[in-house]
C-alpha cells in the first residue's frame, strides 16, 4: 500500500490523497459502498465501475457464514469470485457479530456467537479473523475489535478498548499476507481520552492506515461530531483515516473537514431501497404523491444513469409495484450522489476552497424539495 | 404494420417473416419477453435491447389499475414512460382478469372484477379495453377476449366463444389508433371445430393479426400440441400468428413448426426468479449443492452477460443469499437463452434445415446435467 497526500486545505484539516492498492489507485477522501454479501445489493460490478466507484467494503461477518470464506478461497479469492477487479476493504466481523448475532460470551480469546441466519455456533477470534480476510483476499483488512455500544459505562468502555488494544496486537501478529494491508481501529466510545489512549497504544504496535470505530451507533450528532473532531486530526497524518460506517451526507463533509480519508455506509443504498432518493437540496420520498406525474428526474442536471432515462413519475410507480428494477435505479443515483459528493470535495481541497464549498454545501440544503418539507 | 414471409420451410409450416411496426422492424418467429407493470422484472431497457429484444408485452390489466392508463398517456405513452423504444404489443386485460382479479360478473357488456391489489371495484369492457390500448399507445393492441377456462364443457367453451367473437368486432368497432394494429383471440378451448369457428367468424371481421388464446392454462402438453397442430397452420397465412402466454423451449419449437410467428411467456424470466436457469441442455435449479464450488457458467461457451463474469458457485451464492443481483443475472441468462432459440429457428428455416436443426434439439436435451437427472 502507498499513501500520499496531495494538497491540504488551509481553512480546517481536510486533505487530499492518492492510495494505491494491490488493485489500483485511487483519491482519497474516498466513499466505499457496501457490497455486503459479496454484490453491493441490486448493482452489477460493471455498473459500480461506471459510477466511478474504486474501493467496496465487504463484510467477513457475512462471508465467512455464507459461502464460507475458505469456499471464497478456493474460488480464487473475493476479487474473482465477484469479478471486482478494483479495490476491496474487508471488516473484521466485528460490527456485525456485536449487532446482527446473538452474542454467547465474548472472552478474552473472542466472541462466540450464533448466525443470525441459522442459529449455528461459531466463534471469530483475532486470529480467526485474520485468517478469513485473508482468504478473501481483500486489499485492506481490519483489525477484530470490539464494536463499543451505546450508552456505555465508563468502565466498560475502557476495558473495552483495552480488550480490542489487546486484539489488535494478535491481529498483527496472526496477520501474514503481505499485499493485503492492515488497519487498526479506534474504540473508547463517546470518552474522548479513552480513543486518545486507545490511538497511542494502536500506535505503538503500527499500522497501515487507522479507524474511528463505533460511530453512527446511537449516540447524538453532537456527540459523534465532538469525537470525531478531538480524534480524528490527531490519526497519524501519514496514514489513510477512516471513519467506519458514516454516514449522512453532512458527516461525510465534517468527516473530511476534521481530515478523514475514508468513508462507507449503508445509506446510499439501504435507503434507495426504501425509496429515499439524495439530492443537493436533501432527501425525498419517492413515494410521495406529489410525484405521480412529476416527468422530471430526480435531480435537474443530474447525470447518473437514472436521472438521464427517467422521471420521478415512472420511478414511483416501480417502486410502489415493488419492482425489482426499482431498487437499482434509486441506487444507481444515490451511489452517484455520495460518489460525487466526495469528487467536489476533493476538487475543493485542491483548490484549496474547502470552507466556501462546504457553505455552498449547506446553503442548497436549506431549499427543500416543496413536496418534502 | 407491414408483414412479409421471406422464407418457408419445407418439410413443415415453419416460416420466417419481418414485422415492421411504428416502433421499428424485427424477424420473426420471434419470443416477447414479458413487462408486466412496465418493467421486465429486473432489466433496464438498455439490458433488454443488448440481449436483442426488439418487441416486448405490456399487460393492460395491471398497467390500468397501477399507475394508470391515463396517467400514462399524460406522461407521454408507454414507451416514453419506461423509457424503451423498440415495439410493445399490449395484451387486452382479459387474462389476468381471469386469472388474477376476482371477477364479480361477466356480461354481455364486459367484466366486473375487483383489483388484486386493493379490491378496489373495476368494470373492463370491450370499448374501455381499446381505450386503454390507445392511452398506453403500444404497437400492437389485442381484442378483449374471454379467456375460456380449463376444464370446460363444450356448451360454456362455445357460448364464451361466441361473445368473445362478438367482443371483437366491438374491440375493432372501438379502436381508432392508425399507427396501432389490432389483432383478433381465436377462442374455443380444447375444441378444435369450436377453434375453427372461432377463426372463420375473426377473419370476417378482419384483423392485422390472429392470435391463439388459452393454451397453457391447464390442459395436457398432448391437447395444447394437438390444437396447436389443427389451428396454428389455418391461421390466416399473410397475417402474422401469435400463440399467447407459451410456453417451454419444447412448445416454441412445436410452435414454430406449426406455422407461428409471435410468443410471449413469464417463464424465462419468472423461473430465473425461482433459480432455474435454461441450458440447451435443459434446465438446471442453480441453488443445488453441486454448484457450491463450481467455477464454471452456467452454460459453457455461452455469450450472455452472466457467463461472461460469473460462475455458478457466485450465482448460488447471490440466489441463496437473495441478493437482488441474482434475479438478473439469472433473467438475463434465460431471455438470452429464449432469444438466442428464436434465431437459431430463423436461421435453421432460412436455410430450409428446420427438421434437422430439431432433432438436434431434441438430441441435446437428452444429455442432462448429472446433478439435474
Ligand atoms: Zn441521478
Ligand atoms: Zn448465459
Amino acid at each position: 500500500m502507498d499513501f500520499r497526500i496531495i494538497a491540504r486545505d488551509a481553512s480546517c484539516h481536510a486533505r487530499r490523497g492518492r492510495l494505491r492498492t494491490a488493485h489500483g489507485t485511487f483519491d482519497t477522501p474516498v466513499f466505499m459502498p457496501v457490497g455486503t454479501q459479496a454484490s453491493v445489493k441490486s448493482l452489477s460490478p460493471d455498473e459500480l465501475e461506471d459510477l466511478g466507484a474504486h474501493i467496496i467494503l465487504g463484510n467477513t461477518y457475512h462471508l465467512l457464514l455464507r459461502p464460507g470464506a475458505e469456499r471464497v478461497a478456493r474460488l480464487g479469492g473475493l476479487h474473482r469470485f465477484m469479478h471486482w477487479n478494483r479495490s476491496i476493504l474487508t471488516d473484521s466481523g466485528g460490527f456485525q457479530v456485536f449487532s446482527l448475532a446473538r452474542i454467547n460470551r465474548i472472552e478474552e480469546d473472542g466472541v462466540v456467537f450464533q448466525s443470525h441466519i441459522d442459529g449455528a455456533r461459531h466463534a471469530i477470534t483475532p486470529e480467526t479473523s485474520m485468517e478469513c480476510q485473508m482468504q478473501l483476499g481483500s486489499d485492506i483488512a481490519m483489525c477484530f475489535d470490539e464494536c463499543t455500544a451505546y450508552p456505555v459505562t465508563y468502565e466498560y468502555a475502557r476495558e473495552s478498548m483495552l480488550r480490542t488494544v489487546r486484539w489488535a496486537a494478535r491481529s498483527k501478529e496472526a496477520h501474514t499476507l503481505p499485499e493485503q494491508s492492515l488497519f487498526g481501529i479506534v474504540q473508547g466510545g463517546v470518552f474522548c481520552d479513552l480513543r486518545r489512549d486507545c490511538l497511542e497504544r494502536l500506535v505503538e504496535t503500527g499500522f497501515d492506515g487507522y479507524a474511528l470505530g463505533s460511530l453512527s451507533v446511537g449516540e447524538s450528532k453532537e456527540e459523534m461530531l465532538s469525537v470525531l473532531e478531538a480524534v480524528a486530526p490527531g490519526l497519524p497524518a501519514a496514514s489513510p483515516r477512516y471513519v467506519m460506517g458514516v454516514g449522512t451526507p453532512e458527516d461525510l463533509v465534517e468527516g473530511v473537514r476534521c481530515g478523514v480519508d475514508m468513508f462507507d455506509c449503508v445509506m446510499p443504498t439501504r435507503n434507495a431501497r426504501n425509496g429515499m432518493l439524495f439530492t443537493v437540496r436533501g432527501g425525498i420520498q419517492i413515494k410521495n404523491s406529489r410525484y405521480a406525474d412529476d416527468d422530471r428526474p430526480i435531480e435537474e442536471g443530474c447525470s447518473c444513469y437514472t436521472c438521464r432515462r427517467f422521471s420521478r413519475a415512472y420511478l414511483r410507480h416501480l417502486f410502489l409495484a415493488r419492482e425489482l428494477l426499482a431498487y437499482r435505479l434509486n441506487t444507481l443515483h444515490n451511489l452517484h450522489y455520495y460518489l460525487g459528493l466526495m469528487a467536489a470535495m476533493r476538487e475543493a481541497i485542491e483548490a484549496n476552497a474547502f470552507d466556501r464549498w462546504r457553505r455552498s454545501f449547506y446553503l442548497d440544503r436549506e431549499n427543500r424539495e416543496p413536496a418534502e418539507e
